[in-house]
């Protein structure tokens, strides 16, 4: 199993899988306050310098950020459906707020312009009161505003499946003492 | 807001989405014994009779049937790709594996042959001895295994954000007294 590592299955799997834009949404788990589990779709925006997270975007004002203060631990579960495989993605999540961070700003940077309007909405979640087309579209800044938060998870244990093929295939990876170790399980 | 319910919307989105097998896939979240979140790809297998409950499948040598022992609450997190459509499905989710359920063996028969072959597969997740290749096909009979169980999820709370069309809407629906009450939120 020397051969096996899951970055570059990870990234074989999203260039194999680019024609449909769904393939980059991913869902992730956190858990509420309650201890009950929470679970929504996210966009994934590129991974960090060094592969070593997977970065994703969210708004200040989403429940998000309160369920990991208490409760840092994340999975994602990410089905690619061309390619039918799916990588489970374990481990802490952190939130980037800062100012003066460069990688927040240059996700910002990649947003589109729609994605970037959303952040001026009202806030997610709470009752409808004006439609988001009754808002005058903002216009946009070249620095992100403060509700524009940077999501990042690393993560700690993946967990790739791999449906298609006879026999399904899959890896099960543990970050020990800084190294990736991968181990082939029973599908 | 009297019109809308969720369970409708939801039947609208499996119609529409029909087209692509994946789009029966969702994602379900539960919380391990550790207290942290896992999330995994599970099929959507119906509805119970009066629409109340879904149904899924899963090994009774599974992690989910112990993490749900525990903390019985499960959020499942669909997204259908053509209508561009979210529902969050937040509710207890309880295990049937007993041999005189109805809806059990009924599961059990519309499973695919492949499918029901899982069921006779060396134990999920355990280090690769065999691999399923090697193991003889088994006969498959038609009374469910031991192993296996049918996953059932009551949702009080739904969550639906519609991406499509200009605003995206967004319906909150909570279970009050016994009664779904559908509030329109912003997205």
């Amino acid at each position: 199993m020397g051969l096996y590592d899951w970055q570059s299955a990870l990234k074989e799997a999203l260039r194999k899988n680019k024609r449909d834009a769904h393939n980059r949404y991913l869902q992730l788990a956190t858990v509420r306050e309650d201890g009950s589990p929470a679970n929504r779709t996210v966009v994934f925006r590129g991974f960090t310098e060094n592969s070593s997270q997977l970065c994703m975007v969210t708004d200040l004002r989403s429940e998000k950020l309160a369920e990991i203060a208490l409760q840092p631990m994340g999975e994602a579960c990410w089905y690619f459906t061309n390619t039918r495989e799916q990588f489970r993605l374990r481990g802490e999540l952190t939130a980037d707020g800062a100012s003066d961070s460069v990688q927040r700003r240059a996700t910002w940077g990649n947003l589109s312009d729609a994605a970037k309007a959303q952040f001026f909405w009202p806030e997610p979640g709470a009752p409808l009161t004006s439609t988001p087309s009754d808002v005058p579209a903002p216009e946009l800044p070249d620095t992100p505003p403060n509700d524009f938060v940077l999501l990042l998870l690393a993560a700690e244990e993946v967990d790739h499946l791999r449906l298609r093929g006879t026999p399904q295939t899959r890896f099960r990876s543990r970050l020990v003492d800084g190294l990736w170790q991968a181990t082939a399980v029973n599908p």
